[in-house]
């Protein structure tokens, strides 16, 4: 074959984009078309021995495997820490600090013409439903994901916006509540973490069981979630109803500080307690208003769509050409 | 003269740049070189009459004459109101409502070339202080303004944000207040407003003075002002520092929320409440960080810098060339 030929074959090679989702315990990877179909997704444990030092080797040999025969585009990466300019600060749970991950994947790939950009995996999810989710057609979107904790993703005019240190839309440590001041993971108290997340729910409800009489299905149970919390209020259980009214006024009043502040199109809230739907959205609406009248009239708010899939379709849209 | 002497003529003129800031009891204008050198500044009343409606004619005249001899490049805009798209959506103090300042202006002109960009007061001048204040040098801003109101001003990448409803930065009506809940004039309670504003610090102050026996210069004082508690708490006056802590504590919560969201690169505060100056900014920081640690170490804080000129300079950087 002549190199002719070989750069015709190259030429016309079908170019790719890969999206990378890095958790604490596993790695979710998609294999984007350039239109953004997605053509196969699958996941590789993450190796956080020795201060992660392996992880993007891992992921390099994962990504040549399933990119045979393909040009490759890009590559968007979800990095649960703060990230600036593709720089990983913080990185507590891979071991990583003040990593750069573009350099290191360019040196790994050797081929400088490869597009990369990394960004903290909320705000990729975020991106995510902008791109092919419920936020789709919204410029400035807030993402709350309340799952065991809270994680939030800011989009700014279509833009993942990271702020100064990389910490924009670190809102489950926004301090909201002054009444039970819980304390926090993080050192501080009445965090919305503490009150709002899956875990902060099951707490107020084992507070408002202690503190009344008033009788509960929740009392007979084993073992409490929040999803039972949740069902026990759609079934008007007292305690359970008062624990997701206030669940709600606590996300409500960060919504209408964020509005204010923001006035953003679109509040999405993920994670496994936004399986809640519809009932947590409506609740939330009753004291959102109060927070926000008379100048916000409308705000959208919707359910996520993509579930764990938003990190790879935002980290596919973080580098897709536009 | 010929045609073409005339064209020659034209083309040399100077163009110029005028920035309008227009406030509910007078409009202040600047005239600037292209490179932003403040060439004459003036003012007119604001012609409130007839729902406004002279307004715009007015500050085209006052333009025309100020201009004569100049090519105009652009004019920019600051209104106390809500503003999206160059329209203004409910502008109650002038009485314009839901008015396209910039097609007006335009038609008045009888001239497309010209640059017109229309925002709310407080953005812009927030984007005075980022092009030729202390915000200089900073990508992602919030300006609060502590006057009689407050108002906030929020710029992100180097431009002004206006959120979907042309309320972004409208942070004196966010609620902090829990314990007060002092009467706002936008109906709810425990505003920002109602507790940091200069009429908030007056009305705290006399609130701390009947529920306090502590002795107190402000007790002898015919007319209080926030000036004049603030005075007071530099020099000791225990009623007057444990208002001013109280009055930080509340900036530093909501500073601290702003944060948790978007993580700016800098705080500037304006208005007549900044005079207090450092004072103050020290106060902030002693609860602000224990609203935002363990994730942010550091945050930039500051006085405004060019007072009631800021909006005249904003105004000129939304239309200068870039």
């Amino acid at each position: 074959m002549s190199l002719n030929d070989i750069m015709f074959l190259v030429k016309d090679m079908e170019k790719v984009i890969v999206g990378v989702d890095i958790g604490g315990t596993s790695i979710k990877m998609g294999l984007f078309s350039m239109e953004g179909t997605l053509l196969e997704k699958w996941n590789i444990p993450t190796n956080t021995e020795e201060q992660g030092k392996w992880i993007l080797k891992e992921i390099y040999e994962s990504i040549k495997e399933h990119t045979a025969g393909y040009k490759l585009h890009g590559i968007g990466f979800g990095v649960p820490a703060p990230v600036k300019d593709n720089v990983v600060l913080n990185g507590v749970n891979l071991g990583w600090i003040n990593k750069n991950v573009k350099e290191e994947f360019l040196a790994l790939l050797k081929d400088d013409s490869v597009f990369i950009r990394v960004s903290n995996d909320a705000n990729v999810a975020t991106a995510g439903e902008f791109y092919a989710g419920v936020a789709k057609g919204y410029q400035n979107v807030i993402m709350i994901t309340l799952g065991t904790g809270i994680g939030g993703g800011v989009m700014i005019n279509s833009h993942i916006f990271d702020g100064m240190n990389g910490v924009a839309g670190e809102i489950g440590h926004i301090v909201v509540d002054f009444e039970h001041q819980f304390q926090c993971n993080c050192g501080k108290k009445g965090c919305l973490e503490t009150v709002a997340s899956a875990t902060g729910i099951v707490r107020l409800a084992k507070y408002h069981l202690e503190h009344s009489k008033e009788p509960s299905v929740l009392r007979d149970m084993h073992y409490m979630s929040a999803k039972k919390v949740i069902d026990a209020a759609k079934e008007n259980d007292f305690i359970a109803v008062e624990v997701m009214k206030e669940v709600a006024n606590y996300l409500a009043y960060l919504m209408g500080v964020m509005t204010n502040t923001l006035n953003p199109d679109i509040f999405v809230i993920g994670g496994g307690v936004s399986n809640a739907g519809d009932y947590l959205i409506d609740l939330i609406k009753v004291s959102y208003y109060d927070y926000v009248r008379p100048f916000i009239k409308e705000t959208n708010f919707a359910i996520a769509s993509l579930g764990n899939d938003a990190g790879i379709y935002g980290a596919f849209y973080m580098v897709a050409p536009r």
